[in-house]
């Protein structure tokens, strides 16, 4: 199936061009970019570090409001353009896939972890005409979201999660390129992430809601967030108090992650990770540079499982930013929803 | 008054050594460290980036074991060498003032933060043999519990405290010489610290609490605690969500920040700040590198304070971890027991 | 005097508005920033971490074409706008005391080191329509020479330099605000920085020349520089290996930097440090947190002296970027002016 | 071919293990650490972010004094155990390829680089009684010179090299564990190895030296090191000033390393990189982070080649210090040694 990839210059944008090499199902077809790069080779567009295959270094971007043929739209773009742009593809008919924020929060926009609520992709059959047969955004979560709703999903199964408190290490990668200067972040922690902890509130909420009569009924989640900024490359580390309905001891708490697989079917999508949560078990586990790499980066890695005094648990947890938190997140849901027969060769 | 600095070559050692310099009104009489040491220069045994006068630099180190002359002894060594030595001391009649956390949860010794509990201090006049009149050991907390129980002070005096989560950034230097390896700290975080969390959850409970009849009653504060290890040089930072009893707004809580300055009295002794607890306005501060050195390191930074949708209030606190945390909070331990008339020139 | 400083809202510039309060002989009275800033409190558009006092936070910011009343404008602004600006206030009869590397190499404008060649300043006395009596342009050298120069000033006058081989460790301060990102700086050396190292090669040159019929004739000495950005905040270090053109052993330059104090009344200007050369005894010294302060970063330090089997001598030298390398430059330069009577109160 | 591996609990050592999983020609069968492991579990010895296969984490620990049956033996000790356990085990026949600089500077123990030397090997086939046939150590250069004189031998063998002055930027592994302390290499550089700048001066004499009458005759190569400590946790980046005996323009230069592929044969090592020597076109690189991967960590990365004002050329030069600096060295060049039919299965 092909594929289209917006945003493709940017750090997520162009990983995604990566991941796409050899994938199985789907092939990468069309590259946009902002009208400054359209018409460049996109290999002389992406940072310096990023290594394309000869072959994707070579495409000429496109620009963002020409038309493209993929039905598939892979979106990496900003907010800001999101917002016009994402709604304008899928009233023509595409599935746009996207990384950004813009649309998270939109009743009729799938907020999806396929591990955790892969049904909510019903949500893009509502009656009505805003989009035609076909046409629809699907999201994934905030990459400091993404660790900590896949950490609390089983949990949450399990046990029912009520009040959580986290703090979060994120990494320099999270905040795009350029990111955050050298000078604020040697012999430092900046503890502020602009708009980050509203997200982090409200995310959890909306992907472990149940879906009823078609439309999602958050979960009674009560998440307190503080963002910081780190001096790491890549993945983002968050301390944890959960608040479990049922008691459950760290245990019992390590089994349901141990045992946790999502949905059937969901390990099968090819970026889904064999292993959604893997539980450390040294005493000093997960470390951002030691651990974000498990599973290609999409698996998260819990650790430092506790009774916490406070609520019922205590916990630690990592997941790559990039990967689980934004490229591999947005392919892994165009494969849900290519598996659920929701993607098309064309437009047509 | 003569001073005798136990384990001045240490990190927290020499700074005690560097402040006693020029002060009001203690004189540096003795310098002692472990029997490696013993006989040679202090200014050859302390860490190269450590700057001593030179009249300093020039004091030969005696022994643990030896003599003392002084009857107030500042104690900068390790937990077990504390744990066998400064009873000793006491036991000849000595008044010790240690960083050690060997006897932070004895009944007989007092856990003292001069802003918050001076009153612990009459601990010491508990009847019976155990120490001579004159004799005892008072304690400061841990580096990591100095800022939070500072920041937490106020808010218990007004409002009452109950639940606290806290989540630590804490600096390379709270870990001695030779301390974490770059190793471990270059693009990485190291979520753990040994004992750490313990002494979090535990000191807080002894210093807010109440004397009655010679004893402390632990304040009924819960706290949950995560401790980490960010390559940061000094300057603990603490992201921390509280429950109040009695339900205040951030501004309420600036407002018993702002105000606050400890017992009558203490903000006269040489080492207390001017003001304990400073609120920064700006957005993203307090930051290790920027504010650690308010107060010449002495005044703990509160920031970012939000309402606490699982609790009352979250903000963050900044402490220097050797000034406020260490070094400083022994010497305004000193001082405190001078001014209340408990040190004397000599043992007889 | 009243001074004014032009592009006081930059690192540099605001490190001189700090360095002017109780200036002896100076009086800061005007303040200017680009246009965007003008009308505004200084203390706002400066770095969140400047601390000012009070009364400088307040003052207004003019801009850069109004008319200024002091006669010593200290100028820290961005190469472009010196080009136009600097020759403007010149030709109105200000001096202008420059960080900026606009005139560095323009035959009437000094490039002064003070303890270095203060006779240099007379190239403001040629002949001639180019400026009024009074008015004219004194620079400073690049933030890497400044301390490789004056560190061969001393072995230049004793023993003759020829030929000299440098790499720099330049500290982040170094480029200014944001400056280099930290995604380029977390575990990485960047080997690179535009224009520096032509620079280097050039300014030492002109430096270490002999003013001979009101022109400076430079100096036959070859440098060979690799500029690299590190993850330091501040402090250039620098590896050299240097030909002298009379042998010397280590021992011998040592005596060189020891002795070396400037011409007569140099160390009487209140910004000169009492040592400008120490030699660090350390086998491991000069590093870039532990010495970059001495002499108020005013000091240059040299260490690891040995002979070099390829030229005659090889050290490392390590000096503030922000003192040494401009605020304190450039101040200095401004003391030697007015200390040679060349500064009046205002224009007229 | 069997294979033992001593010190392999290291950070050298793990890594061979690693590289000899799947290797085509080489089986491990044999480990081997210090005393204070031996019995235990290979897995359980080494640092914790090493992922060994569990085959190899299960395997147990011998002790370096015992006897081994493989005829090859790979050792990863640190100096002062190969001192003794190196020749023993050659004269018991063992052929041991080193990574230790205990015997680099011996007569009759080969110095190789596959690409430059590989001739010296017949070293080993000195005639006398100081080894059994088959029986001698091979050892590979130290780890900051193995990218220096693998840049240098192109030139060296097209132009000539005569003086070299180099300063290095060293990583953190280079030091082993637990390495420099993070107390050091936040906000700094340490300007000193010990040991390390007289091995970056003696081992490329050797190394490109030429083989006559069974003895190496070294270059008339001189070089001036400078080595300084980065906080950089993988590669070792080197400033290089040349002189060339025949002159050459950076394009000629180029032109050499392109070419280079050292003798017949030596590609077709298993672990011989398909380039030994890439050039780096982009203004400013090679940069550790970015470039250190290339060819499995075995290519050297050339880059800002340009004329030198003092010499004939600079440049920058990069390679990993563990794989092209320690584990894969000794590994290809045990390689080397079996292609040219030095390695026997067992002893006898």
């Amino acid at each position: 199936m092909p594929v289209a990839v917006l945003g493709a210059t940017g750090t997520v944008g162009a990983r995604l061009v990566q991941r796409l090499r050899g994938h199985p199902w789907f092939a990468l077809a069309e590259v946009a970019a902002s009208d400054r790069s359209a018409g460049e080779r996109l290999g002389d567009r992406v940072a310096p570090d990023v290594h394309l295959h000869p072959d994707d270094a070579a495409r000429k971007l496109g620009t963002l409001d020409g038309p493209l043929a993929s039905h598939l739209v892979l979106s990496a773009l900003p907010a800001d353009a999101a917002r016009t742009i994402e709604p304008e593809l899928a009233a023509r008919g595409h599935l746009v896939v996207s990384n950004a924020s813009a649309f998270r929060a939109d009743p009729g926009v799938p907020l999806v972890v396929p591990e955790v609520n892969p049904d909510h992709l019903t949500l893009l059959d509502a009656p009505g005409d805003r989009w035609p047969s076909g046409g629809g955004i699907v999201t994934n979560p905030n990459c400091a979201v993404a660790g900590l709703v896949t950490a609390l999903a089983p949990l949450h199964a399990r046990f029912g999660v009520g009040r959580v408190v986290v703090t979060t290490f994120q990494a320099i990668s999270g905040a795009g390129r350029p990111g955050p200067a050298a000078a604020d972040l040697v012999d430092n922690v900046v503890p502020w992430i602009g708009g980050e902890e509203e997200k982090i509130a409200a995310e959890p909420r909306r992907i472990l809601g149940r879906l009823m009569d078609g439309a999602v009924t958050p979960a009674e989640v009560t998440v307190s967030a503080t963002a910081t900024r780190v001096p790491v490359l890549h993945g983002h580390l968050e301390s944890v108090s959960v608040e479990l309905l049922t008691p459950a001891t760290p245990k019992q708490a390590r089994a349901a992650w141990a045992e946790f697989r999502g949905p059937e079917g969901t390990a099968d999508l090819p970026t889904a990770p064999a292993i959604p949560v893997e539980v450390a078990t040294e005493v000093d586990r997960p470390q951002p540079r030691l651990d974000r790499g498990r599973g290609d980066g999409m698996t998260v890695v819990v650790g430092r499982v506790r009774p916490c005094p406070v609520f019922t648990l205590r916990f630690l947890v990592l997941s790559h930013n990039l990967e689980r938190g934004a490229a591999g997140a947005a392919l892994v849901n165009a494969e849900l929803a290519a598996a659920r027969g929701r993607v098309r060769r064309g437009l047509s």
